[in-house]
C-alpha cells in the first residue's frame, strides 16, 4: 500500500463576511478560500463586501441528487428498449435495492439510455449529507447485481459508463442534475456598483453578455457562460475537504444579468455542485475547524449541513464573478490589480508570513 | 488586503516509479500525487508497475502555446471583419508588440473571431517555463492598446473575452491549442495485462469504446473521452504548484487503445495541459522540493523544465487511466477495493500516522 | 400575401424493396427519395439488398413526443425554482389546459430551467400522426395565457425560448426526446458483408470506430456519431412531405456497430425524427402518392401510420449509412463509384429520361 | 442502376425584393424558396420590406474553404505526430499534389488531428463556382495516396474521417471555417420596427439575448444562436440546387444584435453556407431559371457567382430571422399569424392554385 508521507499545504485565507439569505440560512459569513492563485482572496473579498452593502446574496437550492451510471448489453436494442421500458415500471423494486445499501441513500429515478445494443442506466439518489460518490456506486453495484440476476441475457460492460458524469464535462449533468444545483442572485444599486465595483449597472450587463454568453458560445462552450466559477470553486473545495476534482462540472454553470431600473440584477446559476460535510477529506483536523467555523458541523436534520455549505460556496462564487467582470470592463483594471497584488505578497512573504 | 493566516494540507504521498521514455526524457520518476482521494495512489502505482514492466510510457509533446482573447468592437461586422484580415498581415508588428511584454514571451499567432461587430482575437504566445497566465495577459494588454490606438473607431469590450480559454469548457482550446499537447502511449502484453491489471487485451479495449468513446458520446461530452483524468491532474497539479483550475480544460482529454496482436495500445491525449516550474505557487517550500525531486528545476533551455514537467503528468495520467478502466473491466472489483482501501486507511489513521 | 408561382422539382427515385421487422410491421417496401444528390440512391439500394439477404433490418419505437419551450420571467431566481416545483404538481391541471387545444394532443410531462430569473418550461405532448408543430405550439400557447394568469408576477418572455429545440442542435433534445426515437439494428453475415458490401465485418466495425465515433469527437460534435444519417433523412423528408428543416435534430444521431461471432452487428439510434402523415405538406398530390405506396395511409390506430413512417425512414437511413461506411472501407471506392455513377447520369440525362 | 421515374414538386415563392449592399453587390434581388412550410414567404418578406426601407442589407465574405479530412493510422502516436509536424512544411508538395486534381482547385492549407496512433488531415481548397464537395473528395484521393506511397508505415483508415465535417454538427466548422462564412448586418430604426415589425429595438434587443443566446446554451447548443437558420437555408439551397443535408452546419450560425442609440443593429452570422452555381443539381431547367433570376449565372471571375449566391442567401436568412423574433416579442402573434396563413393557404388551394 502507498502511504502519504507528505502534504501539500495550500495558502488558505479567510474572506468575508458574505451576507448571505436563504430558507435556512440568513447569515453572515466569513468562508477559507485555498488556493496557489492568492490574488483570488481580495477579489472575492471584494463581492462581500457588496453583500453586505445590499442586505445580502439570496441563495436558492433547486434539487439535488447524486448518479452513477451502469452500463449493460443486451441480445439487441430491441430487448434493451423492452428492459428500459420495463424498469421505468419497477420503482418499487428499484427503491428497495438501492435503499438497502445505506441508511441515507434516497432513491429518486432512473434514467435511461439505449444506444445499439448497449443498455446505460443512469441512477439517481439522495445522499444526506455526503458527496455521496461511494454512496451512489454502492448503490449502483446493488443495482447491476439485481439486473444480471433478474434478467439473464444481460452482460456486464461497466459499473460507471460515463452518463454519470463525473467529472468530467457533458450536457446531462445539467439538464438531468448531479450534485446541488444552487442559484445565487442580488441587486445591485447604481452606487454600490460606483462606489465598490468601479463600474456601472450598463457596463457590467453589457460585458456579461460579450463575454460570458457570446465569448463563450464562439469559444464552442457547452451549457456554461461564467468567467471563473473554477477558482472559488477550487479554493472552497480545497478548505472544505471536497474531491475537487468536481469543478469540472461544477465549472458548467451561467452568469446571469439584467437591468433593473438603474439597478444590476446579479446571479450566478450552479447545476453541480458536489459537495459534502462528511466523507473523505472530511475528517482532517484542518478541515474540520473549517467546516465548523462555517456553520456546516451543527446537529442539523440529514442533508442540511450539506445544503447549507453548498449555499455558502454559490454565494462566494457570486462574490468573485462579481469582482472579476467589474474589473474587466475597465481596460487595464485587471492587470494592475495583479501587479499589485503580487508585489504586496512578495513583500508580505520577505515578512516570513508565508507557510 | 486579505492575509492569509492559515493553510489546507493535502495529503500526499509518492507513487511509482513510472518509466517514461520521451525525446528528453528517459527516466525512472517517483511523481508526488496531492489529493483528498487516497486510492487513487494504490491505483496509479498499479498503472506505474506496468510502466516498468512494458519498458516504459512513451511520451511526445505535439506543440505549446498560452492564449488570452480579448474583445474589441468595430462599428460595423464590415470593419471588423476588414481589420481581422488586415491583422493577419501584421506578423512583424504584432511580434513586436507582444515580445516587448517579456524576454520569454514569445509570439506565435492570432486567430480572430467575429460575431456581429465584434472582433475576438485569441493571442497565442509560448511562455518558457512559465504556465503563463499572467504573461499572456500582459501580452494581450499591449496588443489591445495598439489595436485602440491604432484603430480609433475601436471600442474596448475586454481584456477576456471567454474564447481564451481559462478554466472553462470549450471546443476551441483542443482545436486551436492552450497549453502543452501531450500524447502517452504504451503497448501492453497480454501476460502483464492478466498478471497487473487482472484483465484481458480485448476486454480493456472493448471497454474503453463501450464506456469513454459511447458513453461520453451518449452524455453529451464534448471533445472529451476519458474516464477520470481530472483526478490525476489534480493531484499532480497541487503538488507541484499548479493553478488546478486547469484541470476543466485539462480534463478534455481522450484515450484511445486498440489491439495490436494479442497485446493492447494504449494511449492518453491531454491537449490542455497547462503546467510550469516558475511563477505563481512554485516557491512554496514543499512544492520546491517537489519539482527538484521531478528533476524539474535543473539548468535546463528555457522552456525544457516545464516540458518535462507535462510529460511526467502525462505519463502519471496513463497510470491512473489504465488501472480504473482494468477495474471496472471485472463487476464488483472498483467498490471491493474502495472498501478495502478506506478499511486500511481508518487502520492508519488510528496508528496517528495522518497529518 | 407572397403566392407561390411556381415549384422546384427534386429528383426522385424509388429504392428498395427494403426488408423491416417490426413490432406493428413486417414488410418489404419500397421507398422513395427526392434528392440532388442522385448517387444515394444506389447507395441506400446496397443496403436494401443487405435487408433482403439477411432476413430483415429489425425496428424498434423506444418514445415519441412533440416539444416547445416557453419562457417567463419572475421577479427572482427563488420565484421561478419555487414556481417550477409547483407546475411539478399540477400535472392534472396542465394536461387539461394543454389537451382542451387539439383532440390529438396527448400531454406527456414538462420540463423544467431556471436561469437567472427566466423560467423555460419545456411542454412535451403526443401529436397522433401530425409531427406536431403547430399542435404544440397551440398548446403551448394555452399553457402560456394559463401561467400568466395564474401566477400575475410573471412576464411574457417569448412562445419558443429555443429549449424546445426545433431545427437547431442541442443536446437537450437528445437527452429528453424530441420526435420518435427509433432504432435499426441487423446482423449481418460474413458472407453478405463480402458479397455485397466488398468488405468484412471487422472492417467495417473498425472503421465505424474510427470514424464515426472518434472522428466525431475530435470534429467537437455533440451527441452524434454517423456518416451521414442527413443524406437519407433529407430525401425522404421531401419525398414525403415532411419539413424538411428538422434533419438538423434528426441529424444527430449514432451508428453502433460490434462483431457477433464472425458477423456484423450494425445498428442506426435516430432520437429526433419528426415526422408526420398528415398535416403541413402532406396534401400535395405527389406526397400523398408516396405516402400511399409507402402504407402510411391506412386506416390505423391513431399515430400508427406516423409510427410506421419512422420506422421505414429508420431502415432507409440504415442502408444508406451502412452502403457508404462499407465503401469508405476500400481506398479510392467513394471516388469511384460517384465518378461512375456521374458518368452513368450524365448518359440518361442526354437520352431525356431526365425532368 | 436506380433511376429516377419521379419527382417531388416543393412549392416555391419568390420573396423581396430584398435591398443588398457587399463588396461586389448592390442590388435588390427577388429571391426563390421552395418550401413545405409556405408561412415562411411572408415572414420572409417583412423582412424584405425592411431591408427597402432602410437603405439595404449589408453582407461581407469572411473567408471560404471547402474541407475534407481523411485518416490515416502510424505505428505510434510519436510518429503521427512526427509526420503532422512533417507535413506542415511540404506546403509545396501538398499544393501540387491537391492542385493537379482540377484547374478550379486552390490549395489552402491542412491543419491536422492526432489521437492514439490516428492521423487526420484535414484538407481545404477553394472551389471556384462549385459548393466543391466532389472536388475536395477528389484532392483528398491524391493526398492520401501520396501520403501512402511517401510514408510506408501508414495505413489506410477512411478517405473521410469525420472530421471535415460534412452535414454533421461540430465545433471544427465554425472555428477552422468550411464553406462560405457571411455576415449580413443591418440597422433599423425605431420607426421602422414599429411600423413593420410591430415591435421595438429594446424588446427584440431582450428576446434575442434570452432566447438565442440564453436559450440556446440552456438547450446545450453548440456554436449556434439563432432562432431558425435552417428554414431559410432549407428553402434557398433546395430552389437553387444545392445538397440541401448542409442545412446541417449552416444551421449553426449567431443572431447578434445590440442597441445603437435608439434604433436596433441586427446581424446574422453564417460560417457554414456551402453553396455553388455549378455542378450536382445545378443543371436542371428549374434551378438553371433560379439562378439566372439571381444574376449568379453572369460571366464574372471564376468564384464569384458563387459568393454573390452565399450572399443573397445571408441576406435572405436575415429578413426571415428578423422576422420571426419580431413575431415572438409579442405573445400571440406567431400563432395567430399561422392561423390566418393556414386559413388563406386552404382557400388558395381550393381555387385550384396549387401544383
Amino acid at each position: 500500500m502507498v502511504k502519504f508521507s507528505d502534504y501539500s499545504p495550500i495558502p488558505t485565507a479567510w474572506v468575508g463576511p458574505i451576507q448571505i439569505k436563504g430558507e435556512d440560512l440568513n447569515d453572515s459569513v466569513r468562508v477559507p478560500l485555498a488556493t496557489y492563485e492568492t490574488p483570488l482572496w481580495p477579489s472575492v473579498n471584494r463581492g462581500a463586501r457588496v453583500s453586505r452593502q445590499m442586505g445580502g446574496i439570496q441563495v436558492t437550492l433547486h434539487h439535488q441528487n447524486m448518479t452513477r451510471s451502469i452500463t449493460v448489453e443486451a441480445p439487441s436494442a430491441r430487448e434493451a428498449i423492452r428492459l428500459s421500458h420495463d424498469l421505468q415500471e419497477q420503482t418499487k423494486t428499484l427503491t428497495q435495492v438501492v435503499e438497502s445499501t445505506s441508511r441515507f441513500a434516497l432513491f429518486k429515478n432512473i434514467s435511461t439510455e439505449v444506444v445499439g445494443r448497449l443498455l446505460m442506466i443512469r441512477l439517481s439518489i439522495q445522499t444526506g449529507d455526503a458527496s455521496g460518490h461511494n454512496m451512489v456506486t454502492q448503490a449502483a453495484e446493488h443495482l447491476q447485481t439485481y439486473l444480471l440476476n433478474t434478467y439473464p441475457t444481460l452482460r456486464y460492460v461497466s459499473i460507471s459508463g460515463n452518463v454519470c458524469v463525473d467529472k468530467k464535462v457533458s450536457a446531462v449533468n445539467g439538464i438531468l442534475g448531479r450534485g446541488k444545483h444552487v442559484t445565487a442572485e442580488i441587486i445591485i444599486s447604481k452606487e454600490v456598483c460606483k462606489k465598490y465595483l468601479r463600474t456601472t449597472p450598463e457596463a457590467l450587463h453589457a460585458l456579461n453578455i460579450k463575454k460570458n454568453w457570446v465569448g463563450s458560445t464562439m469559444a464552442g462552450s457547452l451549457r456554461s457562460a461564467n468567467a471563473h466559477y473554477a477558482n472559488m470553486l477550487l479554493a472552497a473545495y480545497l478548505a472544505t475537504g471536497q474531491d475537487a476534482a468536481n469543478i469540472v462540472e461544477g465549472s458548467q454553470g451561467m452568469t446571469y444579468t439584467d437591468l433593473v431600473g438603474d439597478a444590476l440584477y446579479f446571479s450566478v446559476n450552479l447545476p453541480n455542485l458536489i459537495v459534502g460535510t462528511v466523507g473523505n477529506g472530511k475528517d482532517l483536523p484542518v478541515v474540520q475547524t473549517h467546516l465548523k467555523a462555517l456553520g456546516c458541523l451543527e446537529p442539523r436534520e440529514t442533508g442540511k449541513n450539506a445544503e447549507r455549505l453548498a449555499c455558502i460556496i454559490a454565494a462566494t462564487v457570486l462574490c468573485g464573478e462579481l469582482s472579476l467582470l467589474a474589473a474587466q470592463t475597465n481596460p487595464g483594471e485587471l492587470m494592475e490589480s495583479h501587479t499589485t497584488l503580487e508585489r504586496q505578497k512578495k513583500a508580505q512573504e520577505k515578512k516570513h508570513d508565508y507557510v
